[in-house]
């Protein structure tokens, strides 16, 4: 039998998830629209035999300009350019269900995985905040419960759109002048609370029918939708307890969805910091730390939990009367990730600043390459993961290294593979099936 | 002085746009989602330093799956593949200003900007038919003038996007931690008639600035559309004399609106049908029409003039009861040309089917590369056109017989460019100017 085996999955962030890491003297401050860079990040991250390369987006300026670098390249328009430059990994581009219509992005997937042959991977997200909603002609968000609400119909309208064509629709008999069977074309004719798509799509079913389906938020909302749908879910977890419970949990959810559990991974963050010791790796953190401007994260943190400017102080705790999730539109989880977090551990703003100015509230871990992997190993092995979704806090040097000592590890130990093998698709890669077409008849051929 | 030079673009559709091409021995009838098959087009027009290439699109499946190949990559996607895998052609796509969001294809064409090094152009169109609009959640399409109106508006805004970054946002100082200037950061704050967007574009402006912005439609909206905003125009023109009116016409409105006419290209389309003599290429021409199912033609006749179903004969001419182009809310200078087309020459709808199944209306010419190469001197010697959109019946084939012998004659008359010469964008191609940024100060140097 073989050995169960690991997934990872590189997110790619221009110089790197650190927020301070555009100042150290390898980063480029304009890597996040070079193509260049991220062609080199991609190839570093299929030297390591990655399962998928990841984008986060929103339909929005994030970051202020004054502080870091802001502005990057449409993901999926960037791993298009990185399939033709890639030859085995997945390309998982996060859209927003809310901000798009079905019948564009569902073209744009599809034409993806056709480019790539079988890699493209949808991280579906339903973008919080008022500053995207805005661009697209509305006041504010709309209500959580409401925009997963449209992220499903959204979904469902998308499965429709890439099932419009069967697998078989070509004939191509040149001497009769037929080119396809019009009887295996099946125009949605969806009329739903939030969109109403009349016809077949204009492209092909692609190499994997539907593209990866990926998912990343973890509040209630966010499981429902995951346990459902999601066949790969990036989540951020603190601790390997809170880890766990996170992995039992989506695990059944997907059992009482009636799907097989093992069709559902999950991929918690994780902030490598190597060194060749682990006094090393840690100073390597302090230098990162450093650099950070704390007013500036001040400023972020301000933003992120919806606090007004000047609310909080540098040297204090968070305030006690912080409000509840439930009271929060936006990104639930991640609300409660950093108040916990601040909680547990007492710490300072000041020091939260510098754990969440790592990456963002994920798992950072400083150590040495052995260090790394028997961290990995271990929440593998007690069932808090299925992999891992690599976050380096500085690139591309975090990921070479990551690839170059780390994965070597792992691959000893036989938890992770030593080559691509012959040519696959991204589900392939994950160990998931291609979605069967509905309307295609099975073969009777057993029957 | 340089003598003035032709600009040439390639039009690329599947296996061509004779729409039996794909029915002739050399054709694959898999090409419209396959990326080699566009990479090998790419490649033979840059062999012939061809301006750019460019690419038709709707959102909605046009063709019947049972005629002919259906199906397509979205333009974008392709078009950014096929930048990593070119270096100096610019890449032109279409994409509808009636079933898209500012935000989300102002990013779009601005990232595959900065992923090409400035080559992107974007063809504005309105997008004609009720079967487009039931994709988008509208029962019917919109007015002509409506949808003309919202592109007016959607370019509006689209620009300020583009503009939101000034060209040097980026200070870059590492040792204080300040990445870029916020002052040179100017959202929108766009409210409209159709959209209101708020927030700066987030990815920084393009190394072109905006797009090359180009036009087709040819009916009055189109032409005034194209005066004021297009920078080139594709149009189909079947006679000397109509394409020196239209050119005159439209430089005319071009300068009407304060615009340098020579800012505006303007290229009609052409089928070339080369052979080694005449009767080679008219043999040519035969074969790819005898591969022609009058029946299917029919019905595309019937859809393109807005008839029911059953109304045509083969050999009898148009009925003569057609309703005027000022009844016909889309493509309307697609229906006058071909009504005119069939008027003029007394054409039975089957001898019309066989005309228009060459390049939809576009100018057909069978010849020699010298008699191709002559009919293109006296279009352009004649003020009939800056240049000429090419439009091979049969891929690659017909592409590689322009470039390998039409373009020699074109270079030894020195009417064309013997190389592309230090790299330069799209613009600079076209001879074009970067559109200056409003917001951005003038320098005070000659002050």
């Amino acid at each position: 039998m073989t050995r169960r085996q690991l997934h990872l999955n590189a997110f790619l962030m221009s110089t790197g998830h650190h927020e301070a890491s555009w100042r150290l003297p390898e980063s480029d401050p304009y890597a996040s629209v070079d193509l260049a860079h991220y062609r080199d990040l991609a190839r570093i991250a299929e030297r390591g035999t990655f399962d998928s390369l990841f984008l986060a987006d929103g339909p929005v300026l994030f970051n202020h300009v004054g502080q870091r670098p802001s502005g990057v390249l449409e993901p999926l328009t960037l791993l298009t350019a990185l399939a033709v430059a890639t030859e085995h990994i997945g390309l998982i581009a996060t859209a927003s269900t809310s901000y798009n219509s079905p019948y564009n992005l569902a073209r744009r997937f599809a034409s993806l995985d056709h480019i790539s042959g079988g890699r493209a991977g949808w991280n579906i997200v339903t973008t919080a905040g008022a500053d995207a909603a805005r661009n697209f002609g509305l006041d504010d968000e709309p209500a959580h419960a409401t925009r997963y609400e449209r992220a499903a119909e959204f979904l469902d309208v998308a499965r429709k759109l890439w099932d419009s064509w069967e697998d078989d629709v070509v004939v191509a008999d040149k001497a009769v002048g037929v080119w396809g069977d019009e009887r295996k074309i099946h125009p949605p004719r969806h009329r739903g609370t939030h969109f109403s798509v009349e016809g077949a799509l204009n492209v092909p079913r692609g190499p994997q029918g539907y593209p990866l389906l990926v998912q990343a938020g973890s509040s209630q909302d966010g499981r429902h939708f995951a346990a459902r749908h999601a066949e790969a879910v990036f989540t951020a977890q603190q601790t390997l307890g809170d880890a766990q419970r996170f992995y039992a949990d989506l695990k059944a959810r997907a059992a009482a969805e009636g799907r097989d559990p093992d069709h559902l991974k999950i991929l918690p963050g994780i902030v490598p910091l190597i060194g060749a010791t682990e006094a090393e790796a840690r100073a390597h953190e302090r230098v990162l730390d450093e650099h950070i401007v704390p007013e500036h994260g001040l400023q972020h943190l301000e933003r992120l939990l919806r606090l007004e400017p000047g609310t909080l102080r540098l040297d204090a705790q968070l305030p006690a009367d912080l409000p509840p999730e439930s009271a929060i539109e936006g990104a639930k989880s991640r609300y409660t990730l950093i108040v916990e977090l601040a909680r547990r551990e007492r710490l300072t703003v000041r020091e939260l600043i510098g754990r969440l100015g790592g990456g963002r509230g994920h798992l950072t871990f400083a150590g040495t390459p052995e260090q790394v992997a028997d961290a990995i190993e271990k929440w593998f092995g007690l069932g808090a993961a299925d992999g891992f979704n690599i976050m380096p806090a500085l690139l591309p040097s975090g990921l070479a290294l990551f690839v170059d000592h780390v994965v070597p590890i792992l691959r000893a130990r036989g938890l992770y593979r030593t080559e691509y093998g012959p040519r696959g698709t991204l589900r392939d890669r994950y160990g998931l099936p291609r979605p069967v077409n509905p309307y295609t008849v099975p073969s009777l051929t057993h029957a």
